[in-house]
């Protein structure tokens, strides 16, 4: 099992997996105790311009690997769908981010319509992905939960057990934030289940009280980031105080991390 | 005289330049009603994990240009020192930041080892980029407040002198924050000044009673930025509450600006 995959495996301890956007919040996210840090689409796309999740950000993903995967702390990219529904394609994108150092990846089976892509199509991809890069943690996401479907469990049990069986080494369902359904699937799945801390839904202690394995943030932190810059500039108009912040020398220090 | 030039020469009402380091910061701070962005170039050097104010980051600095110069925002660009001493390279570099829509530029003579360039070269830089775009607004900066000599001020006035005679359209003197010296510049120099705000300094208003032009907010925001990313993912790990942040929606469409 490689260092990035045991940390899934600590029954009760699960993952805090923060989600960076550019080399210094991943650098700053590492200074402050994180192992390791996935990426965020949304800070990915949205910081160069494009949209999320509609397969615009292939090379802003791979250029971003390259700057996070030497750093010191376990790199896990949001590789969206892979950009492509050809599993070769995917394939040789996993090699590129593993070759920049990444040790994990995410994919997921929603689309920039709104719908799911078949099962069977992204089963393929999570088992061309396995094939190519055996040691590489892929994180299969079903978007279940974000379709709009009236109960979306059972579509969500086929799918996961479908990933898993693919070669899938985790499950990760964005959306979900029902405690019981959270546990249902923990027992159901049978791979390391990876859930999106939302503010509104069950903070840390909670989910890993029902066996959660990873807890990602998704685009929470670069969210956060926007709003400060905002609140910042706002504070300064209206002459209120700004709030503390790093310093200039402590910011350009991290690019030697 | 263009619109961004004429939002320095509103007595009393000095321009408010906040500074952005990526596509969605700027659209967020324009959608805040901010009409003119800069750019930051730690944001920019950190962003990409490179050493800010070493001439290491113009293709970052011209990428994030092409992002942001057709944003229905006046945007200003932080070029360093031009990245390299040599006028012409230094021209051809504000063609490029033109072309992509850049209506400012920010020109410092301060180097990497901190001092300072030598008085002619900088000046031959500013020179150089008016007689090759004489629209853009050129905002000249000197470092010697930040250069530690024991009484900055007559080498400041010696060096916005010159660069008013080479053409700058504006001046800026970061490091500066004494209320009386910032007031004797604004009646020596000749053209808009500019100041750095920081949070231990005058703040907008007072600036704006001593007659300063434009106060920028350098890299303070994407310092805050950072900040608040770290702070949200400590506050989800002490299972404290998260404060309020955009939706994915509204990130999410900041691309279409």
């Amino acid at each position: 099992m490689t260092p990035f995959a045991a940390l899934h495996h600590r029954p009760g301890r699960p993952l805090l997996l923060p989600n960076a956007w550019d080399h210094a919040s991943a650098a700053a996210l590492a200074a402050a105790g994180h192992p390791a840090i996935g990426t965020t689409s949304l800070g990915v796309a949205a910081a160069a311009g494009l949209p999320d999740g509609a397969a615009a950000t292939r090379a802003e993903t791979v250029r971003l690997a390259r700057r996070l995967g030497r750093g010191g702390f376990l790199l896990s990219v949001d590789a969206e769908s892979g950009f492509s529904d050809d599993p070769g394609e995917v394939a040789a994108l996993a090699v590129e981010l593993a070759q920049a150092g990444a040790v994990g990846i995410n994919l997921e089976d929603g689309r920039a319509d709104g719908t799911l892509a078949p099962v069977a199509v992204h089963a393929a991809k999570v088992a061309a992905v396995k094939a190519a890069v055996p040691e590489l943690f892929v994180n299969a996401r079903t978007d279940t939960y974000w379709c709009g479907q009236d109960d979306p469990e059972p579509e969500t049990l086929g799918r996961l057990d479908a990933y898993r069986r693919a070669g899938a080494d985790g499950v990760f369902v964005p959306g979900l934030a029902e405690p019981a359904a959270i546990a249902r699937l923990v027992g159901a799945v049978g791979v390391p289940l990876n859930i999106l801390l939302t503010p509104t839904g069950p903070g840390l202690a909670e989910l890993a009280g029902l066996g959660v394995a990873r807890v990602s943030l998704g685009s929470l932190l670069y969210r956060s980031a926007l709003a400060a810059a905002v609140a910042t500039a706002a504070a300064v108009a209206a002459g209120e105080p700004v709030g503390a912040v790093p310093g200039y020398a402590e910011v350009q220090a991290l690019n030697e991390r």
